[in-house]
């Protein structure tokens, strides 16, 4: 395997030349890695909507040509000068946001939003030299979220790779580099619902704004507030699903989903949702129906819409006393937080979450874990898989609304 | 002690007649405690702005003849039927807000807010028979948050009593059953300030708003939110003292007051404050020149003002990735707290607290055993002290911004 050490790797990669056009499949050189680089061969990449909507580009600064994808799964080729923690042969996962281990956010134990690496959806180059590792006959293409894994080799930095067990089935945890860790961590890590208690989940996927794009789309917001799209059409609930899931795995008695959609409401079963609330049923604000059914609010609640309006019901409807609100959407530019300051004082906690406060390096290993042993079931997210030659109907089926996550297989 | 108990015990009680007047001692009967009921003798009890604010009674519904006064220490002379937890000669501090042990509040780990026993400024009867205990010839006197201390006997319900180390100094103990511990527990057990951390704390007492208010009228709010009177005198540092001892204890290392009023300083210094922000000296917003100071954001900040200004800034000044902001200051009734959403997703969070997260029958014995073992100073707070017969002068120090806590030896 690194009988290609040090060398050019030319290799095929699905190219985005321009906005909203199908990827094309070309022949890519792909550089060897620098200090504190890894050369990876992806063996499979998942489609998220991020990559979607940064390949339409409608609300950013377009970058092309460029290598998308970010949910993946591969195996380490080749490492750059000054890595030591991976080695040829082990199993990583590639993420979009990164742990560098020195910086104040890495050192802490609160946080994991590190100041080295930290999700940058505007740069397409390498940290090392500002440049790419990737060409078309000497053309230089851009990077995406550091990851490009849209290619058969790609190179990361080496805070930007989690190491897995090498029995996990790539084609399988290769989602958890992404959208899933951001819901369940949601749920896991900054909610923390106890057994037996009550969860509310905003946004099963309806209202414009694909429910797959905001574990992403969150991101984005770090750098610049996206409006969101709204004439996305809606894809299904994955993010009701991996908060659910996490939820489900906490042991909660109840999961309430809330949409505006009720066609979403059968699907959302399967991922552990109990109840539903449409606002549009009531005419009381949705935060005074939960009030009701839960005798006072419920305990933990989980805004994965980005609306402003949900923002706010999510965190009205959770109890006083103990309730706490997690954010996972991302908001409009504009918009603006508001609530009584007595919803606090009334012991009411309002949090939000970045990758589902996940360390990539040090907690995605775990995460896989809990795929292995069976706490965390993977095989119902995936609802699509494809050859890479045909990567572009991924495309269509999540912007068709019609898949959760579709596995693009590399190599065939 | 117990040759009374059973019946009508005549005594001393300074009674408030009518709202803003002098209190005057009269000579009261206070009826034996019914079902689950306690009479205590108290011993010393605080002056605390909660009873100014409903003694001159300039934004609520007037309820007088009453009897103020809820910051006490005493000892249990006789206990009606039910009272299993407490017997004759028992030191206890009574307590604002209760603790019933069966609602949910009470049995939940992470709230304090009592459904039986909750606050209620507006009662001024017990809970057993809606009738109060004290009558001054047949005309009955209205009791005050089930406490009403200024009196030589009172009757409180058992569920609002804390037990405590009969070896603790009553008259340095009693300063615990209100305004300081919810100061310190909102630092030590809502903010939980690491050893080693930057701690901003808002309000030292000026602007209109006397801080030692905001401890009490917090309580205020979860019934009637008052509207702080602008007029008011400044008194002096006693919450910022409350929170900074907290984070003094917690191993701040750096411990940052926010006030308008510069003369507050030097004082603060004395409660453990390093550094100070005065907003008017800067022409950017606080939340700005805080993070400038301290690279990014305090750990910790504990707002006690109720301005809600400053409940936004306490909240903006944070560090992303970890902050965490507490709000005990009461707002004003049209109050919102605005903030853009992103503020929260990246990963700050905002909490409220009552009574600091104290569950006072479990807890306020521990706190008792903090300043027993040294750990918590209380004598620094307390600035002056004087015999019953003399409460209104307790009342002139609070008005004229003279006493952090006076002391009012009964039985003189």
């Amino acid at each position: 395997m690194s009988g290609t050490a040090g060398q050019v790797i030319r290799c095929k990669a699905a190219v985005a030349w321009e906005a909203g056009k199908p990827l094309l499949m070309e022949e890519v050189e792909v550089a060897p890695p620098q200090a504190m680089e890894v050369r990876v061969k992806i063996l499979f990449t998942a489609l998220c909507h991020t990559d979607v909507y940064f390949w339409e580009a409608k609300g950013q600064t377009p970058l092309f040509p460029r290598i998308f994808g970010h949910e993946a799964g591969g195996i380490v080729e080749s490492v750059g000068t000054g890595v030591t923690d991976l080695k040829p042969g082990d199993h990583v996962l590639p993420v979009f946001t990164g742990e560098c281990k020195e910086c104040r956010h890495c050192k802490s134990e609160e946080s994991n939003m590190c100041d080295l690496l930290r999700i940058n959806t505007d740069r397409g180059v390498m940290l090392n030299d500002g440049k790419s590792r990737f060409t078309i006959k000497g053309q230089s293409i851009y990077h995406f979220v550091g990851t490009s894994t849209f290619s058969e080799y790609t190179v990361v930095h080496v805070g930007c790779l989690a190491k897995i067990n090498p029995a996990a089935p790539l084609d399988k945890v290769c989602i958890l580099s992404c959208g899933i860790s951001t819901g369940l961590g949601a749920t896991l890590n900054v909610a923390k619902p106890k057994k037996g208690s009550t969860v509310a989940i905003f946004g099963l996927g309806a209202v414009g704004l694909a429910v797959s794009l905001f574990p992403n789309t969150r991101l984005v917001s770090d750098f610049e507030i996206q409006n969101v799209d709204a004439d996305a059409k809606p894809v299904r609930l994955v993010s009701v699903s991996q908060a659910a899931e996490g939820a489900r795995l906490s042991g909660a008695s109840r999961i309430i989903g809330v949409d505006l959609n009720s066609n979403k409401f059968n699907e959302a079963k399967k991922f552990g949702v109990t109840e539903f609330v449409n606002p549009k049923d009531h005419k009381k604000p949705v935060q005074e129906v939960i009030a009701e059914m839960t005798n006072g609010g419920v305990d933990r609640s989980v805004e994965c819409t980005g609306s402003i309006n949900a923002m706010i019901s999510a965190f009205e409807c959770v109890h006083d006393g103990w309730g706490v609100a997690v954010l996972v959407g991302v908001p409009n530019k504009d918009d603006s937080f508001k609530t009584h300051p007595v919803n606090f004082l009334n012991e009411r906690t309002l949090k939000g979450t970045f990758f589902g406060n996940y360390k990539p390096r040090s907690d995605l290993p775990a995460v896989v874990e809990k795929y292995m042993n069976k706490e965390l079931e993977l095989e119902k997210f995936i609802t699509h898989e494809v050859p890479f030659s045909e990567i572009n109907k991924a495309f269509d089926y999540m912007l068709n609304g019609e898949s959760l996550r579709c596995i693009i297989r590399m190599g065939a």
